[in-house]
């Protein structure tokens, strides 16, 4: 018999099993930021979602990672290819990935996004920020043991990089509210799942006191978690 | 206003905006059982879940690609150093993890698991079969163009899968009953999740009745969606 | 006692070790151009080799794929960080790579080479044409299993894609005198370690013969060395 | 005209165009000791080469390591497969490869090598320490910014992990002595081709200081050389 049957949450049921353990942040943090473009920022379009307070949060953050000297990833999606093979099998899924045409306003960052020049900008096809990008050269020689996820959608490409961030050796945490989706439920089992799986998930505002701690040099505390 | 607030449903958002289009089948399939090992098919201790069905169904599944000769990889998930440090981060999130210890009998395959000493089995450390594993360079030496995808857990191992695959250019089918999680809830939404954006989920019949085909030399109908 | 110190011949030895043996040509290929652009074709620069011939012998093959519509892959390296902080910790190793910054002429596809509108032109930042970039998608999602190697260097990038492409599961071809080098010796002895090693080092004239081939439908003859 | 037609040598050709520049020892490093198993070091079988001397070598750097307590990681090769299916295509290239099957006495570490029990042995099937492994996870997670590489081939899996190493975002530490091959023409431009583009190639002797410098604390020296 399963928590599903006895009426056992699946929160305490995780939890009883030993999933949802804290990871910690590390010392030397990077804020991702996911596809916070034009077309994923306008609920109106295919592949778009309603993402003003998610662009709002992942200011905040990237205000208090500005500040701390913190590097900040940002990335973009967009095909080059006429006929989208650069999306590969990906496109016969999704029609909308039409949408995400090279050189169309549809791919630039939401202008509302704090972005700073020195922030990168990397172009990536797929799910996740690791496949088919630099993304984990530039975190090992930039000797990088954390990264901060915010941006959308949290079911899609926030998930996806989550995932590859633990098994690339990175400490994963999300940024709760700098997340979201184009769905309420495939957002809050995503959060769920990650937390328990993959990621700190945790509130913004525990973002912000770590990036403060960071700016003010006392450093991280990533408690008994080392590796 | 998004579809949360309209009480329109999930599943007609997503089609009216071009997501959950079908692949297809390609005409070279392998079939990859994720993890069907005894910790995982043992609801009673940490990572386990309630799989007999699972077992069950893969088996199905197992049966029709022996008799059509597709190619099958099993992978197992164990940890050879004695402190875990080769599941990296990821032992911090899960205290479940210390339950795979490699040798110990947790780690082998389910005995009910219908495997031919011909099937390859692959050891990995973290979500995605493809991860820190040859399993890519085994399915393009092999000219393989699509993954069927059986195993545990749904919104776990099997959902990381399924994303590297179509990442990596190949064609994920799930074979729907084949798949189980530890939670109803996560079991469904990753199986909505995966067919919206990566991956045709479809009836363990639908599998069969297109590995009976291959079987039988007519060969895949992969429609209208060749790439 | 080594064949060094026998005065056996390095090819004769190999070969008497069961080096050097036949891959075969594929049914599917793709033509690879490595970083031909106009700071590597500049013999007075840096980065730069004398690789006038090497254009004329590619352009020969990039002709006979255009024919054959064999699908073509042209990669060129540039760096958008104003640090070259995408170039990770090679930036320590070769001074060179400066005269690389995105937007200068230097990384401009060289104008001589013949590539037409179609053929994809990807970024890579790295030695290997496979290492963060989406090749490795592109051309599983195109089904091919051979990949043709032209361009520049011999013993850089070329023998790096050579190595990750043999890893990867497709067979590499090395079109001898379409890749060039700055060193005699580099350039020779890569051929070499290449030739016995991970790939078929073959004359421009049987790329030719292969790729007419495949254009007359007469299909490729890949031998008896089918995976 | 270039170089090799001037006389100039190609050592003094590549330093003057900014190659070969030091990376300089990190603060964290690992030992990697490549196939130094019992078929490699046969210099009578196929693919075995005169190692005597390079065990004894890298018996030191292991000594070394082991004072200090830095991670050690040992590649093996070994194929399970019955066909050898899992060495893909590169099993059409070197019919020696068919003498590295799993259980067979070739595919063990060479009983020399000091390997103490909590150095970490890692399978890999290729010709990159970093392909088809967890190895970069295993680097990550460990916090490791240097690798020192020593064993064989240095043409073969020495370089191919080197070029990887340099573009994952490790530094590349090659142990001159600790390294060794079948030809004596192949290590040397091997040798040459690493330290001008990918890796310090160093004496073992320097390798050792910088070992007893962090066993005492003082730290690396890592100079000008910071990402």
């Amino acid at each position: 018999m399963n928590h599903d049957e006895t009426g056992q949450s699946d929160q305490a049921f995780f939890q009883s099993r030993g999933f949802g353990q804290r990871i910690g942040f590390g010392e030397h943090p990077a804020v991702l930021v996911i596809d916070l473009t034009r077309a994923f920022a306008d609920p109106a379009i295919s592949l778009g979602a309603p993402l003003d307070d998610v662009i709002a949060q992942t200011n905040r953050v990237l205000d208090a990672a500005h500040a701390a000297t913190v590097p900040v990833f940002l990335s973009v999606v967009a095909y080059e290819e006429p006929g989208f093979e650069d999306a590969g099998i990906w496109r016969l899924k999704m029609a909308g990935l039409s949408t995400l045409k090279a050189g169309s306003p549809g791919v630039e960052l939401d202008p509302r996004v704090r972005r700073l020049p020195k922030d990168s900008v990397v172009l990536k096809k797929f799910a996740s920020f690791f496949f088919g990008t630099d993304l984990v050269s530039r975190l090992t020689a930039g000797r990088i043991d954390t990264v901060i996820v915010t941006g959308c959608t949290t079911s899609g490409c926030v998930r996806a990089t989550v995932v590859d961030a633990v098994q690339f050796g990175f400490r994963p945490i999300v940024a709760r509210e700098a997340v979201g989706d184009r769905s309420v439920n495939a957002h809050q089992q995503s959060l769920f799942d990650m937390d328990a799986k993959y990621a700190d998930v945790v509130d913004v505002e525990e973002v912000l006191r770590y990036l403060r701690r960071l700016r003010s040099g006392a450093g991280a505390d990533s408690g008994p978690t080392s590796v």
